[in-house]
């Protein structure tokens, strides 16, 4: 079962025949949360808790066990790994880390809070009232304080939350990032909103998204997209439906997204599969070798956001898609005129708004700096949760121009903070920032560059390492060039 | 978490708490299966099959853990225990000893064995060939043998195999329940087909198992069907697709059932799907006590087979319940006059057939019958290999009147063996007789008489302990005579 062309070392090798029950556990449980998500019937939820809650710690205990530590040890003191065998190192060691700092009693208090905190997050959004979720709230970003303290930080404890879900990621980093990417973004949003095209657009009194469709046809129509980007769909990939689109990779042989079906705004049925698509992708293309082993699948979470990102805004939203696709999008959507113009202009039209989902490529950063700057001040104290409400709907003022009606619209829209995570966020923006980047370099790359460059790899590498490899620096100008260019030709200015 | 109303002995509450790690461990397994039969993209097995062999080998390890063996055994020393204490230490101890007897080896051989024979099996009955799949089926037989050898009997290595499906099932009880049914049986076969009744049905030209329908309206009677007998159906039950119709329960509050869909024979699918009703029911009854202990579900196979069969032939064959869904029906399936007669005809129609699944209520046992005796033949190697498919073939002949024209229509006809299941049959005759006392029973009784004397129960008692506590003796007799009542009704002699 263990692959031996790419591991030779014998203290690997022994590493991966251990792992592979950590694997088993992994597996099982992504199964269960796919079910979760997917199918179970409501009732079955708290079951799926105390089980899931079990398997975290069962997984704890074997990964801390001293004959799987030492082994770990003895293969990091060693010379003449591949890049592979060090990436396998490199990410047991961070789990390693994170499971001897926490201790198991910690793991199953947050397990326990972030399960309870989703079932009243979803209370009080559906109520409108931020009140009911802010006792859990502020709990969880007690944990995350202390998790960065069991943790380790050098600066702020907000950068250990960061480096959870980047590795190596810091405020440092993200705080300039955003500096630099805010006035052009401000700058580009203004311009857009005075030109005349968009003073027209604005008093259409039908626009695309709120004719109605079918929902099996809707369904069809993601399938037969899907089928065009990946022939092999329906034998090692599938495509379901969830509250929120996601994805999850069992191995390259078994890899599952959804979408959500509003009834009316096919574009984001449609562009949430073609999202969905760039993560599966990502998965599905990861060395055979490296399956049932830690680098397994994609690396992270910024470099998969890049990919689900690229298909999204550089595939989904391009004109030639559009052209493609346009009959059975007028098969698909009732009673409308759909012309390649006015899709295009629906898929990419710029409107600020509160809800970050519905954000287009221009206002969608705003969102991000916004939970950023909350995180943080949260993290380090220095806002207090009383005034966070007032402190998130004068932001959004601020970025944006205009104030959340409500909480659901405003402080409550987003699932992250209840599971849990705080420090997420920024791999959204930096993802995107990224995927224009790839998309500069697939132009002039040859046919399955994707493959070639990131996805066979795995988690072998780092962002950092990712991109040293394939001699790219990360540059935000790339994607504000990119901005700039399509929207100054869609706005006309 | 643990429930305090039912346990209180400490030693048990400790078990018990030990016990919800593997609990957890079946619990996704569970899960994991459920969705290789359902959903799981065809080239997702492989990575199922690795997964599901390292939990299996996780939980022994975890089972045999020295501190959980020295609670079973200080529980088993202690008195004063209430039954559903003296449950979960049976259930816990015929576990333990399975464990203890088979080397961890054998059984991950055994494992990787079923899991490839599966594979051959599948394979052996498109082809139509038989010789692919005896290499595989002599290596099953052999290593069930050997498990009978590990696990220890008295009289017959098939006696530890039958007392794996049905504690203390024995061949001097099967052998003797067969004798007792074989002639009334045979007898009634008689009588069936020389009536003038049976032979005007068996020349009209277009039975109704011929006609054709839609798969999506089947679906809705299937659902319909069930909301009536489960009213909270969706919130934790519901129905899916699978190759082939069965049952699988997560909790009380997570059970589901599959049926298939052939587009014709529209009784083959309804009454799949009242048929593991049945099983779902039984599980989604047991106390809610007994969630997420050893002793939470149903008890024994024969006592799950007799709730199925129960609602399958007791409910679903009988005149009222046609008469309740006879609009559904005829809106279902396509250009046909379905009437009440006509439906009772056709789900009651006896007629002997090569396979299993397809059989009547009266011809069942003998199909049944023929496996006993080969399993029994081939575990004390009293038959041999070579000779097995002509044996089954001659076998069918004698207790069926004909024979079966290819391989597939014979001996490769079952799943089980291919599993490794091998005594594990006999429960589906024995259940079905005891669907009929229960049928009696129920006469008399109150409403929700099985919840009140057979499903709250979970397992907490065995078979025998069960009819005991219920003041009902194992008769034979009783189905008979329902059988012999029924039909001579039916063809009128």
């Amino acid at each position: 079962m263990i692959p031996s062309k790419v591991f030779k070392n014998p203290t690997i090798l022994k590493i991966l025949d251990y792992y592979k029950n950590l694997w088993a556990l992994s597996y099982t449980s992504a199964i269960a949360h796919w079910d979760l998500e997917t199918y179970m019937p409501v009732k079955g939820s708290m079951a799926h808790g105390q089980a899931l809650g079990r398997l975290a710690t069962i997984r704890q205990k074997m990964f801390l066990d001293k004959v799987f530590v030492n082994l770990l040890l003895k293969a990091d003191a060693q010379g003449g790994l591949s890049d592979q065998e060090r990436g396998i190192i490199r990410i047991l060691n961070r789990e390693l880390k994170f499971y001897e700092k926490l201790p198991s009693k910690f793991i199953e208090d947050f397990e326990n809070l972030t399960n309870t905190a989703t079932i009243i997050w979803r209370e009080a959004k559906e109520k409108n009232d931020f009140n009911i979720f802010e006792k859990p709230l502020v709990k969880i970003f007690d944990m995350n304080r202390q998790m960065a303290e069991y943790l380790g930080y050098k600066d702020t404890p907000y950068d250990a939350l960061l480096d959870q879900y980047e590795e190596g990621l810091t405020s440092n980093k993200v705080g300039p990032f955003f500096d630099e990417i805010y006035k052009p973004l401000k700058d580009l949003l203004n311009k857009i909103t005075k030109s005349i095209k968009y003073q027209i657009q604005n008093q259409r009194v039908r626009p695309l998204q709120t004719v109605k469709y079918d929902k099996a046809k809707m369904a069809k129509l993601n399938v037969k997209v899907l089928k065009t980007f990946w022939p092999e769909y329906g034998k090692n990939f599938r495509l379901d439906v969830s509250s929120h689109p996601f994805t999850t990779s069992f191995g390259n042989n078994d890899t599952r997204i959804t979408t959500w079906y509003h009834k009316t705004d096919f574009g984001r049925s449609l562009l949430a599969v073609i999202h969905e698509f760039g993560h599966a992708l990502y998965d599905m293309q990861s060395a055979d070798e490296l399956e049932m082993t830690p680098i397994a699948g994609g690396s992270s979470l910024v470099i998969h956001e890049s990919q689900s990102r690229f298909w999204e805004n550089h595939v989904g939203r391009s004109r030639e898609f559009i052209e493609k696709f346009l009959p059975d999008m007028q098969r698909t959507v009732h009673g409308s005129q759909l012309t390649v113009d006015s899709v295009y202009a629906y898929f990419n039209k710029v409107s600020a708004g509160t809800l970050r989902v519905e954000a287009d490529e221009v206002t969608y950063h705003f969102h991000i700096m916004l939970r950023f700057e909350i995180e943080k001040g949260l993290i380090e104290r220095k806002i207090k949760s009383s005034e966070l409400r007032d402190y998130w709907n004068a932001k959004t003022k601020e970025y944006l121009g205009l104030e959340p009606k409500t909480d659901s619209e405003g402080i409550l829209q987003d699932i992250h903070w209840s599971g849990g995570s705080v420090g997420y966020f920024p791999t959204y923006s930096l993802g995107t920032f990224l995927s224009a980047q790839w998309a500069e370099a697939i132009k002039v790359g040859p046919s399955k560059w994707l493959q070639k460059h990131i996805h066979q790899f795995g988690s072998t590498y780092t962002l950092e390492d990712l991109l040293r490899k394939n001699k790219i620096k990360f540059d935000p100008t790339v994607n504000l060039k990119y901005l700039q260019d399509k929207y100054s030709k869609i706005y006309d200015f």
